[in-house]
């Protein structure tokens, strides 16, 4: 098994390039159980989730990581990462920056899921 | 027991007045298998945080606290909280972007503690 940073860097590239191929594709890596707050906006479940991404307006979208940290977040072997980046949608030149939290647990098949999801856009501070 | 937003929101406020009024009296938050990850430089433990903290090169410190986000984050009773917001240090008169995310976990007394702490500076996407 691979230490909570690798599997972390490896959920994020693997979720980010799902998310700018195909966003709908995303629905096996959440549950039943799982918790989106995007933008504020609270939805639950897998098809919940999936519908509200779908349906967020743009038809094109490229992430950009900057920064990654991660932490073990239960003795269950749940990983807590913590990501600040950048996006573009559609024609729009100019990236937005963003933060986005998930908190993975293992799915019991020697994988994991998302349990936590909060995606928040940041505005400049000034 | 009041409901997990009003926990993260109380705890926020809670913990920023600390911290910019003195911030060595967040030592309670913590516990010894508390994690916190500072502009990606991990420490653990509330000796080793509070050191953390306290060894940071400024004197005067403000949060403002722009936007908060809450989700329970185990069945026992844990809280996700992600915070977005700008601080000002010393006498710098422009703020800096900021995001920070704990996960709060009960301490068995009708309280909760710092479990997971990740804060990361926002810096432009452009």
């Amino acid at each position: 098994m691979a230490d909570f940073a690798t599997i972390g860097q490896q959920f994020v590239q693997f979720y980010y390039n799902t998310f700018d191929v195909d966003r709908k594709n995303l629905a096996g890596l959440y549950r039943d159980n799982s918790m989106l707050t995007f933008e504020s906006a609270a939805v639950a479940g897998t098809a919940g989730i999936i519908e509200k991404l779908v349906s967020l307006p743009f038809q094109k979208v490229e992430h950009r990581v900057d920064t990654l940290d991660a932490q073990p977040s239960s003795e269950a072997g749940g990983i807590l990462v913590l990501v600040t980046g950048a996006l573009k949608v559609d024609e729009e030149q100019k990236p937005m920056s963003y933060t986005q939290v998930f908190q993975l647990n293992p799915d019991g098949a020697g994988s994991y899921y998302i349990f936590n999801d909060i995606f928040k856009i940041i505005y400049s501070a000034a």
